[in-house]
């Protein structure tokens, strides 16, 4: 077995992400490279933790020699403050997927929103982005909004469970693209901006494994949507499932995954990853947790 | 490189442990056996803790996702009341230096003991258990004792800088070998005591790279003695070099280093490791270091 010097040691926080994909398919990418590499999930429901626990775990983890953290949901707006140092996307996003530990400081950074633009570019080519609906405002929202916007997007009608979140992002998005149209939706509007809809983006946790359901009454999906979803455990979501039996385009969660894997193993490693090896990977992952993903 | 499901996530926590050889050992050692294997050392001064943090940074070791750890001085004995079973050796002992973390219970054991007793069969072999001296009886220090008067020391002659915890020591080893003597010893009987020994242990940690130095007077050593230490970075410490200049027969401390790894080893992964292959890794390791333990 043939090794570099350098060893690995990287953990995903989030809440229930036990059965994630990511710490095998960061294993056997290190693997071709002849790295010691040891991902761990650390999934706050079943260590009894909560989001604002997840500073000090993280402190924790790098006394104890991890080498970076992907944070996921719900954590990756509150590790902000306890970083040292954030990338500027991260900063500008306001959400941090992504920790390094070097040189003794902590650098927060963000591939969620390089993930999602790959995606998006190699998943649905030729999307039209007249206007899309995106349902979720949070810390991966943020990023698939950013994406969206710079992929040229017209108009963005956003939609949270929180209505006061989803109109402050609007404000904030709609100064940062000046050409673009970014509005906020109240429930009642939903099924209308639907209906006038060239896409929709679920970026809520809604249809994980662990909150089951769909984010959106589905009566309102229609066939000239697009529908991307940021879920990819089950790999089709209920939202995925009925958008490409109405005939819709559709991009499932595991797109945007592998697009942000890529970009955080480079940044742990420097070592930028085959990224067509690593959606083989993903399939074949996939392939062998079915059961589990559709739990 | 074929891999079997499990994957082991070990840490050492002790003082001054950055250059340990134990995770090497430990990551090569798994290699032969396909195994996915971590293993990082935590030293308490590089990351600014003291022993009394200790319990909460295994707990929150054991929340991201570690294994087991291996534990070593000044927290051997800290951990006790904080795990959910202590075995028998290590109970008896009052010392832990593995923790294993199973079906989310907190398990201690003691690999020194075992790795001591082998250490003296294969490296002194014969030697003269008549009168032993004894420095130091800490955590290490009470497994090299057992180990000794399990092997058949008539006489056991105990050195602290801590009077009162030799004598307390010698009391309890007194009651549960009651075959032999235990004595302790005020510093000011160290010379006679030394000169009617027929061996020396040092189970201080007097002579490591972090706190050099020699634990006894040198001009008291005798060809008469044979000199066993504990302390294997440097792999030669001064107690060990000048004795093997006096002719004395010596044991340095990669002996039991090797048995104790070989132990721990096995609690961790139920795999028993091949000895011989093991210390062949510690020799090759030890000869990478050199400079680095005699800084």
């Amino acid at each position: 077995m043939s090794r570099r010097g350098e060893s690995y040691l990287v953990g995903l926080i989030g809440d229930g992400i036990t059965a994630s994909l990511t710490p095998p398919l960061h294993e056997e990418e290190a693997d071709h490279h002849g790295l010691r590499y040891l991902y761990r999930p650390v999934d706050l429901s079943r260590i009894g933790a909560g989001h604002d626990d997840v500073p000090a775990l993280m402190r924790a983890g790098f006394d104890l020699g991890f080498s970076a953290f992907n944070i996921t949901h719900p954590a990756k707006q509150i590790v902000i403050p306890h970083l040292d140092a954030v990338a500027p996307a991260a900063a500008e996003l306001g959400a941090v997927n992504t920790v390094l530990f070097r040189d003794g400081r902590t650098e927060g950074h963000n591939t969620d929103l390089t993930g999602f633009a790959s995606a998006l570019r190699e998943g649905l080519p030729g999307a039209d982005l007249g206007a899309v609906v995106q349902l979720g405002v949070g810390g991966a929202g943020s990023a698939t909004a950013h994406a969206l916007l710079a992929a040229g997007a017209s108009e963005l009608r956003l939609h949270d469970l929180d209505p006061g979140r989803a109109a402050a992002r609007a404000a904030e998005l709609g100064e940062r693209f000046p050409a673009a149209r970014v509005v906020p939706l109240a429930p009642a509007e939903l099924p209308e901006a639907l209906s006038t809809a060239d896409g929709l983006v679920n970026a809520s946790p809604i249809g994980m494994h662990i909150h089951p359901g769909a984010p959106v009454d589905l009566e309102l999906l229609h066939p000239g949507l697009w529908v991307a979803d940021i879920i990819y455990l089950p790999q089709e979501t209920e939202l995925i499932r009925r958008a490409r039996d109405l005939g819709c385009a559709v991009l499932p969660g595991g797109h945007m995954l592998v697009g942000q894997a890529v970009d955080a193993f480079e940044l742990i490693t420097g070592i930028r990853p085959d990224p067509v090896r690593l959606r083989r990977h993903f399939e074949r992952l996939v392939g062998l947790q079915q059961g589990v993903g559709a739990a």
